[in-house]
């Protein structure tokens, strides 16, 4: 299989810049002094999250005809804004499936980029989407399984290894494993002696246990639905399992309360606004032993619900 | 009066590169599309608030005999906890005189940082900050009627300028007026074009009128407590009027409504953490008519309290 190389981002980074946000690397002083403590936000991305690095990546790469027949997407979450997003900066058309559960705001919000949202029943996302593929000729846009969008994630690596090339260990958290495997190769290549980790909830924790088995296991999408963290309730595909099995030295999986306590601290001390999965990286950080040296925990999105912030900063579990 | 100059600011930039965050200049999509709206995050300096960059450059063009004798401060917010950041960063000694009544997590933050505090009864900071200052021979620094202050604060205009040349509009909270003035002066500088704007809480508005008035006005303590907005209780000194009288176009009054669903938007639509005192600009954007084109709004600092915050989140009033 092949995978994607430091070249890869290398140029993703070369076609994203001045579409993204070139997010700084906060330092966090009151992080444990052995472990000094970096954050990485890509909460400040325009639509709240770093998927805005594959999306723009994935778009860009394409040739004027197919990019001109418009994109399509199925996400019911960061993605879907994402490639709404990047669509109207290109001047396209985003066409988005979206299941029929989706709370009202977030298709709002997909909507306001100005894509048409296409509403299906659960389960029927891909289906449908491939639906409308065909209908419109447009191109599939998928949330982490393609190259280049494993390359636009990989970004946010090589802005580490710029800012912080003594880097000891990066966490990330780990859903359908694009994120990671895009960090993890451009960490590997260019701060060999560093660790990197990914990070999952205890109830969505698919990832720690394939990568224990050699081989991706499946978790029940009624298992992985009982996490606070919305974000990681997928699982990686063949090609981001292999780039997790090539970059990650070990995986850390952390509780519920865990996340709350991330969003908490992240809230009140490094004063930004973390969705749940945006935490687990620095609940890991908190919770588990890693080594010595600077940590990077990668803030992978801020999209939260306003009661769920109340109750966090209230202090109610 | 001698006023701060674009080169002294210049100078400033020079001499606190490294010690603080270079904030990003956000897009925020969803502003009115007449006014393409622009967050400056000072939230994001490693103690929460843009008064660091003010301390470190009025600590570093300190000689140095008279930097080795520490540095003395009064305030009981974040400018006692930027001065206490900047001198261990410096390696020297920090005494920040605060009232008795600071809420314990603040005078916590500011010793977490090395800082020796001093408290005093309401009233008695300047008197007992001076005894620091005669008993251990170390430096002043004030928090805003100081040039080197002023310069300091205005290397977020420098950065504005740097980043979006054709600024229409810059929007700043007003309190001593140090921020102001150093903005205003880099801004008039730079983009001759653009209006400069303070912006106050009507409970707090003494420079609003005394602006209008020619000359500063007195407002009782006990008035200026009334706003939430913590951090913008203070009134403008002779230095900082006279530069607020040079560099302001316009100043607009907001209420406490404003505030807090400025607090409320910044929170879930630029997934920032924002104090009241640090939304004030969002609140004038919101409520004001201000000019078309390219709006920047400074968003001062983040230190709040999480019962406030999660109120706001629930949508309490």
């Amino acid at each position: 299989m092949q995978l994607v190389t430091i070249d890869d981002i290398r140029a993703a980074a070369d076609r994203i810049r001045g579409s993204v946000v070139r997010t700084p690397l906060l330092s966090a002083p009151w992080g444990d002094p052995a472990r000094p403590l970096w954050i990485k936000p890509e909460s400040l991305q325009a639509i709240g999250a770093f998927k805005v690095r594959g999306a723009f990546n994935a778009i860009g790469r394409l040739d004027d005809a197919s990019r001109a027949r418009g994109v399509v997407a199925y996400s019911s979450g960061n993605h879907a804004q994402a490639v709404a997003y990047a669509a109207a900066a290109f001047g396209i058309t985003a066409t988005i499936v979206m299941p029929e559960e989706t709370p009202g705001v977030k298709v709002a919000a997909t909507r306001s980029h100005g894509a048409e949202v296409v509403l299906c029943a659960a389960g029927q996302r891909e289906k449908v989407a491939d639906e409308v593929v065909a209908r419109t000729g447009g191109v599939l846009v998928p949330p982490f399984d393609h190259p280049d969008v494993i390359a636009g994630q990989g970004t946010i690596g090589l802005e580490i290894a710029e800012d912080l090339p003594d880097v000891a260990t990066v966490l990330i958290p780990l859903s359908g494993g694009g994120l990671a495997s895009g960090i993890g190769t451009a960490i590997k290549a260019l701060c060999p002696g560093a660790r990197v980790i990914g990070v999952e909830p205890e109830l969505a924790a698919d990832t720690a246990q394939g990568l224990a088995a050699g081989h991706r296991v499946d978790w029940s999408i009624e298992d992985r639905n009982r996490t606070i963290a919305d974000g990681l309730r997928s699982q990686p595909s063949e090609l981001t399992f292999a780039h997790l099995q090539q970059v990650l030295d070990d995986v850390i999986t952390v509780s519920e309360n865990d996340i709350r306590d991330a969003v908490r601290e992240i809230g009140l001390r490094a004063h930004l606004v973390s969705e749940p999965s945006g935490a687990v990286a620095l609940a890991g950080y908190r919770t588990a032993w890693t080594p010595p040296g600077p940590t990077v925990t990668i803030l992978s999105g801020g999209n939260v619900e306003p009661d769920l912030l109340a109750q966090i900063f209230a202090g109610q579990s």
